[in-house]
């Protein structure tokens, strides 16, 4: 009869027992068994208690655990525990599970919930959950609650009950038992499917930033082919050619130069992406094939490119801001004052109405740039993000992006101005780090461009309707309007 | 007896055949039917099948469609699947929901889930649910699941447990299910209910920042109003009466004029709200009198307010950081230099103490306007919003924005000083433009003094208890203090 | 036969009774009784009716108050709403809890839900649920819903399903079923534990930023501090040595004197209670010794002290860009270019190698540690750091962190640069104040990297992975990975 007392059942006996004054219905409360007595076991314990379950600990020496358990935990052997209950949470290590199998036929039908953690990224051959299940093929492995750590699980604090718990397991009924089990343990369950999800599970607290390792390199590898360039060019080349050192501009003067490039390549980049998308679809005529493996990665990095872009140009504006702070500056500008003086020079001379509207021109769209960017960026807070429907992310990331990756191309080049058909700016026969810098983006933009052309965009909405040559035609119950958000557009946006 | 086999009780079913090994109750999964075997149809299929549903699929041409359906699903005829469950999605255009008469006698009884969507705000006279409604009134009609997109659909990705589903319907019971059924499929049911909620629903995938509208309007019309005023003065006057051309101004200079002046007004407005609303109540004597519509729409319309108050803020702050990086600046910069040392001018006569001691405060007090402006918008972040309690937001919105305006308007008045009195800043007899923006937080500010008198203060509480002298005055059981958030304070705040 | 209505019961008979089309199941919808009338009664009344409750308020002058409720709600006397319902709720005041007692009989067995909330924190010796179920100890006091303002109560929002409600009550049974109502009604329950939880409950809505307390109170005392210190060196010494009043200083150069020195400061003391942790867990040789109680508090202040120090930082920045636009700092720079030409200075000798590299480094590194900084306070947004996993958010707040702090000390060190070790420095005997701001930092560094030297690394790990002298040694099921977690490293971050 003790196996009938599964969770569900026990916690509805409950419920309808308080109505009649709690006679009606025996205390049933569903009892959980635990088998380890690590921190992990504790704190489990002390959640389980909480919500009002009995809670029976398994131990090899139960006499000794029983110290550092509540006096209401039965503390006991394995065999024991794991009678007691229809529920049995492994607070064991992997390397342990070979004990179990003294205790295979006591678990048996039981539902065993795997906890565990690896210490790297697939350190072994199968998941830890398989591993159990291979070993206990009659027992239901569930692989759960791992993302929580032994603290947060003792806690009672508020923001608990948004913490989510990953699930999954080969028998729906059991997923379901302990993402209830969850829901009551004040956390929010996830579904992730059969047990094949268990790497992944398994992985999830011990990744680093696995979304931000290719776009991290991309920065990287950009950055030093642009300072490197810009070191050739700018520090180079007046030593050798005027045997001049210039070194002391690379702490604030290169850098500078090569943040910006590196920004709008960035965000050239997260734009490039869509439109290689696009172009795979107009190529095929179908929304339903595949993009290559290696587009597919790069359409998924786009938020990542984007918020590296918007971080490099926050940190480009501050030390642009902090031109005037500087001693070299003061230096320049006393020089000047100087030179005027003393050569008697006209200073109404020094007033080049062209070059002040270029620079109040650039200035202007550096600083639009970068607030049409910070939009974007904030959109990316995923609480706010969740507030967005699709329509209004789509407009901020993608129209209002464009805008941003324009305005600041109209940045760079009007910084460059004339500079880029001067026969001195080409330096080593290298052009200035700008040309090479807003040559993508322009692509960018004339991919666009020719994108919004009535004929390319009809043709591209249509195959992202669904409306293709290849699929029912003659189908008259439509899909629904909210279908078209498969399209790669979907995924278009920083 | 098919009928019989509805979620929540197969679900129990399920739940409770564990324990005993899943011998005692038969493999009873629920039936869902989707008609439609489109995008939203397929992508519907994968999440019911992960989290252990069985799927029916109602097709016009069963075997064409059925290819693109995995294995498991039973792709059949309309009529075949509606037979097979008691819930039924409706994954058609509204255009083809004709065709559901023919299949009339089937559907009696049945909850139809209808999750379709517009291609614009309100484009039909009634909502597509309650056109369904209308068009099979022995059915229950249900709308939902219509804000996920057929991509979000198909994810398993771990956010989806916090992803909300807004679900409506004149049947409690059938809302209570579906409800239940999002749940299962790990989304956030939201309970909006009777089914005159449908249009809402529908609207929410299409609109584009409806709570926007108002306040980016206002700032566009006083960006252009300033702006006008600001070049009638600073470039239309010198150039008429002096022929002097400063039209270099406009990117930079007089942008910058325009924005702080934006940024005060705005924030003036959100807190001219409460106050108008706060007199509305004094005036009646009550807080039960709806305040009038256009009221009601600016208190609700203060967010949007401030956070364009302060994106126009920071907006000017890197304008001003930006000007003496400025070719125009420093040519002015070394002008003065050449004109002091060409006219043998004492140097010391140009440190003058007032203007030193007027630069450092404005500016200061400027920094310190935006660092509390910034606090304003952090906690606007709807997560950090979350964590703060009532108190807590109206210190932040109330109090501190109270301080954040008083602060920004002594910048602004420091900023001015005694120019608001000289003749000559009166071109074309129009006041600085300072001034103009001035005039508004001046009052504002004298508004909450006012309001801050004893006498007026305590006559607001009162108001705001509940304790006016039309309602409930010899209750005894008085209304909880919780109750006291009812108050247009709880709206009065950013 | 009424008693045994109770909710749960009731709703699943509602939800199975869909299938049969409504038949089967009589319409028991389940009863919830509301006693007092007020605000919070109203709108507690329309959010239970709109989710399918039955509701029946009780009051004292039922005639009067059935006015403003809608008319399905059954406004009755006390005594009769309490015999119609199993769960009712107190919408009244805890002074009129004593109107209760002559209900006490048809109370018993009862769930009452106490919604009540004070005007200060720790308003009575114990809490107003405490004293309810100590005034009515045959009934079943349950804390709940008293963080919902009757404002929020009567939304149908969309952000509605993710508002938390804190429960709590000494029956586990009640408990659940309150909190399966809160679900019912689109909040997301969180359980609290017993009764003795209601007074913090009780204490949610009116506190006021309780974690902020101290930091913000360390964050003045450092800064007034620091600022007299600033004020004794660099105002009150110039002029008592030279008669030079140097006052104009205050607003702006005091205070961004004053900013860094206090930010460096707070950023070190995150760190230094980690530290102090270590130390304490390395000296008793074991984590399961409890902290001291002001320590305790400490490494729970680190998230408030590491946000306080990138704000001041934040805002120095802004203070420091400001320089270049203020008066003061043109009449120098004026100055200087009237000195050098008026006594022929050679400008080339004014080109100062050194001084231009410091500069140039340490601006540089200020711009990066504030880059790195508002990295960590982004992952202080609630939202953002519920995406991290633990190792991400330990990689950000304390690698990154440790590093922020060693860049800025490396900041504050090249800004001092050799002006430590001037004697025309130590004005009054008094080290100029970047030195007295940059021991502790220094002292904290020093620290880490002690803590970093393998000997005392392992001792570290060991202690933290649980495998100290006194527990359970002989274990062979040893606790899974995860209860690495419990360490203080947990807390040991920002």
């Amino acid at each position: 009869m003790d196996t009938w007392l599964n969770l569900i059942s026990s916690y509805q006996c409950i419920s309808s027992g308080v109505g009649d004054t709690g006679t009606a219905c025996l205390p049933a409360q569903p009892a959980v068994a635990i088998l380890g007595s690590g921190d992990f076991s504790k704190c489990l314990t002390t959640r389980l208690l909480r919500c009002g379950f009995h809670v029976v600990v398994g131990s090899r020496h139960p006499k000794l655990a029983a110290q550092s358990f509540p006096h209401v935990v039965d503390v006991t052997h394995h065999e024991d525990a794991v009678g007691k209950a229809s529920i049995v949470f492994l607070a064991i290590r992997r390397e342990h599970y070979s004990v179990l199998w003294d205790l295979k036929h006591l678990l048996e039908g039981k539902i065993l919930v795997d906890v565990s953690n690896n210490r790297r990224v697939n350190q072994y051959p199968e998941s830890n959950a398989e591993y159990l299940a291979s070993l206990l093929p009659d027992s239901i492995a569930v692989k759960g609650f791992n993302v929580i750590s032994a603290w947060a699980m003792q806690q009672s604090c508020p923001k608990d009950a948004s913490t989510q718990v990953y699930i999954c397991s080969d028998s729906v009924e059991a997923r379901q038992q302990i993402m209830e089990l969850a829901r009551q343990l004040n956390f929010l369950p996830v579904d992730m499917g059969t047990l094949s999800s268990s790497r992944d599970i398994e992985n999830i607290p011990i990744r680093l930033f696995p979304g931000w390792k290719g776009p991290v390199l991309a920065a990287v590898a950009l950055s030093i082919f642009f300072f490197a360039y810009s070191f050739v060019r700018d520090i180079i080349h007046p030593y050798v050619k005027y045997k001049q050192s210039d070194f002391y501009k690379i702490p604030i003067e290169m850098v500078n130069q090569t943040l910006p490039t590196v920004a709008i390549t960035l965000l050239a980049l997260v734009y490039l992406a869509g439109q290689l998308a696009a172009a795979h679809q107009l190529y095929f005529g179908t929304k339903y094939r595949h993009f290559p493996h290696w587009l597919e990665g790069w359409l998924q990095s786009r938020k990542q490119l984007g918020l590296l872009s918007f971080f490099l140009a926050a940190v480009h504006v501050l030390y642009s801001l902090c031109l005037p702070m500087r001693r070299s500056e003061r230096y320049l500008l006393l020089n000047t004052a100087y030179q005027q003086v003393s050569v008697h020079a006209n200073v109404e001379n020094a007033w080049n109405e062209e070059e002040v509207w270029r620079v109040e021109m650039y200035v202007s769209f550096g600083i639009m740039s970068l607030g049409l960017l910070s939009l974007l960026a904030i959109t990316s807070i995923p609480s706010v993000h969740s507030t967005l429907n699709w329509r209004e992310f789509s407009f901020i990331q993608s129209t209002l992006g464009y805008i941003a990756l324009l305005i600041a191309t109209l940045h760079g080049l009007l910084f460059g101005w004339k500079r880029a058909f001067e026969e001195e700016a080409y330096r080593f026969y290298l052009p200035p780090s700008f040309v090479v810098a807003l040559a993508l983006p322009v692509c960018v933009i004339l991919g666009k461009v020719l994108m919004l052309l009535p004929c390319v965009a009809r043709k591209l909405h249509q195959i992202r309707r669904g409306v293709d040559s290849s699929h029912y035609r003659c189908q008259r119950l439509e899909p629904v309007g909210s279908a078209a958000h498969v399209s790669p557009e979907r995924v278009t946006i920083m």
